[in-house]
């Protein structure tokens, strides 16, 4: 049908691709995909350890998600945010009916970035101040304040230092920044270096504490217990507003509906995008709580977008949230964490001297490579490569393995759907991979 | 099948609005669209004269467009940015090749805001320099480096000056900044503001001006000729990067594929959404000249997001664009500019003493309504509203007419696709609202 060879040539010639130098990347022509498996344009088959960016949580071509996108597009594709329509309701609804108590509002965006944006400007304008802490390691989106906000290497090329961010330290304890032995020690430091962050800046000049519940792209960091709880306790303090970016941890992810409910936190306001649903259609969002909604229901809310609620992808949200339901879907989620992924992960940093540290919870997994396990010197520095990294990625392409990789670590983090079958034969994959990797540096 | 009643206690319950005082609005249930036209919960049908927010082209359910939706997504719904796609490729090839000469590369988004937002950033990384000029009375999108940009009042509640952006005044002979009174004086004196501005903020330190080719909400303020080429001069001759934000005039809305072409400039950068695929499913993009392109060959491009270039966006910006070209839908729009809109709109202004002008191109026309002619004072004040501006938008959906309204002005902006009947039908319907409307407000 169509031509791959083609698909390949257009691409290079007018497709201007995301974070990459354009002239040095030879993108894979993906032809077909279904469930965990994708196809490239050579019919090479590959299992989906990557979820594409983390978003493919019912997996590809989910049969409901398809038709339901398909009844909509019959019906209504489009409609301007200023009306109503029935699929957006719906899909308010069942968002509604999962975020944590509360937050029943739900303004809806194109993905995370707009979310997260307009999380900060709710609460700019709901506590009439202006900074913001959002935490090193971290990834907020792509826009302007949504890059300055993350704390990752994406954010130095477009920082200024200008939008009123301040960045700390979250609680990581494999490289601790509080010189911690332990999770509890770990937790404890953590909140007392941001108790004292927000001291030193000034309670009354910040309007929100904005943080990925578990931290995704920048290395799966499941917050020790406590955590979550004591930054809120914080924000309560100091009439700070709590954003939880759920964007990549939650609708399952984590093996919870909302990765703030491992800690049973409540907060202000929860960013979502990706698994929504499961970005068949480009949707993101946020869930308002009861007190932030308020401040504009006599003061008009100033933002908005074109497509906020748009109909289609608010159908195939129903139809993802509606199968999660009836499918069990999170709970095969966590059970696939405690049985498959955690067991096996772990099993494997027994047979590889890479593996620095397995960690994650539910579908969401990383494995913390180092060149050396008593200094834990990363495989790849910090924003970089190296030859053992590049090594791994081409020997799990070579088992037939899409890995996702972020500098010194392999993510582990296929679709929630992905039988205990695929799963133990992907991590097969990833085992044979990184023996070959590491043999091949030896010789 | 679905009920409408519920349908709206949802949305009041759950559904967060775009711009709006959330207590205040009485959002109208949408069940149904075709072409033109749409219908509400109680059966009422309206002639749509705002194409929503001015972005269903094609009007509402094209039957191309619809069936690409489908068959996309019965193939495949989304795949990450990092891959090549057919459905991303042939967008991209589609689109380049009715962009303004050269501007071959395109980065997409998943609306007009992030477009923006993304074309800032590549012209601040191309020239190393930070500042940005955009025009007073603009538009340029919701997050927060869009909302800056922005000339217009939602802009307010956002600002801090801090994203380094100034405003500068643009041709708009009716309400001059620069006391002006013919077209050419107005043209000549408005580049030489803009030279001037340039010269006292240093043009050594202005990455880029931005600027809609014919501002959209802010009031269709079509730009002498000779405008944009004396813009496009001054950008050359201190290497400032031009970025046209055809948004809502491109894709064929002014008469033309991009409205640039009424100057017959080419910018460096232009920004696009809304029409290239009608809205059907969220879509942006930035269409990238060689040099800037270039920039980014080996050097990464700091900036992505997850569903840019989402398939099935891309099939239905490859239908709507086939459809467009097939059935001459550009043509058709011009056509209809010269032979109903600017004759009967003018002909309305001959009834009317509110309308205090009438202008636009192609199926992209403003009646600026003013108190008093002579004095041209708007009908509602900047950023504002006025019982005699909610007469005539009550009056309006009276008669069975959406009405596109903003301050003082009305909007006539329906699909390009409609009837010259329909088109007269909708004019017909505005003289019978602006009558009712002046005949209730005096009596």
């Amino acid at each position: 049908m169509t031509d791959p060879q083609r698909t390949y040539e257009l691409d290079r010639k007018h497709v201007f691709h995301s974070w990459s130098a354009q002239a040095e990347i030879t993108p894979m022509v993906v032809t077909k995909a279904d469930g965990s498996w994708l196809w490239d344009g050579d019919g090479n088959r590959y299992l989906d350890f990557t979820s594409q960016l983390v978003f493919t949580n019912l997996g590809h071509q989910h049969p409901r998600v398809v038709k339901a996108i398909q009844e909509q597009a019959a019906t209504l594709c489009t409609i301007a945010p200023v009306a109503a329509n029935d699929a957006r309701s719906e899909a308010a609804r069942l968002i509604a009916s999962h975020t944590p108590e509360g937050l029943d509002k739900v303004f809806f965006t194109n993905g995370g970035a707009d979310a997260n944006e307009h999380a900060i400007r709710m609460a700019r304008l709901h506590t009439g101040r202006h900074k913001v802490l959002s935490r090193y390691r971290s990834y907020h989106g792509g826009t302007q304040l949504a890059i300055n906000l993350t704390g990752d290497p994406r954010r130095w090329p477009n920082d200024h230092a200008s939008d009123g961010v301040v960045h700390f330290f979250g609680p990581f304890l494999y490289r601790s920044a509080f010189h911690a032995t332990t999770e509890a020690e770990e937790c404890e430091r953590a909140l007392a270096h941001l108790e004292q962050v927000i001291a030193l800046e000034g309670p009354g000049t910040i309007a929100a504490i904005l943080l990925e519940s578990i931290p995704g792209t920048a290395g799966i960091m499941v917050p020790p217990p406590g955590y979550l709880t004591g930054v809120r306790e914080l924000c309560d303090r100091h009439g700070i507003v709590l954003i939880a970016d759920e964007v990549m941890a939650g609708f399952g992810r984590a093996g919870r509906w909302f990765a703030v409910e491992h800690d049973a936190v409540v907060p202000d306001l929860l960013t979502f995008a990706k698994g929504v649903n499961s970005g068949y259609v480009p949707l993101g969002g946020v869930a308002i709580n009861e007190a932030i909604a308020a401040t504009f229901d006599h003061r008009p809310y100033p933002g908005g977008l074109t497509y906020s609620g748009h109909p289609l992808a608010c159908a195939a949200a129903v139809a993802t949230i509606t199968t999660m339901e009836e499918d069990r879907v999170v709970e095969h989620a966590a059970a696939l964490g405690e049985e498959v992924f955690g067991p096996g992960l772990t099993e494997l940093a027994g047979r590889h001297d890479w593996i620095g540290e397995v960690r994650g919870t539910g579908v969401f997994w990383a494995l913390d490579l180092v060149a050396d396990r008593t200094t834990r010197e990363p495989l790849a520095p910090y924003g970089g490569s190296s030859p053992a990294m590049g090594a791994v990625i081409a020997a799990c392409k070579a088992e037939g393995l899409l890995p996702f990789a972020n500098f010194n670590r392999i993510h582990v983090v296929p679709p929630l759907t992905i039988s205990a079958e695929d799963a133990r034969a992907g991590i097969a994959m990833l085992d044979r991979a990184l023996a070959k990797a590491a043999d091949s540096l030896v010789e």
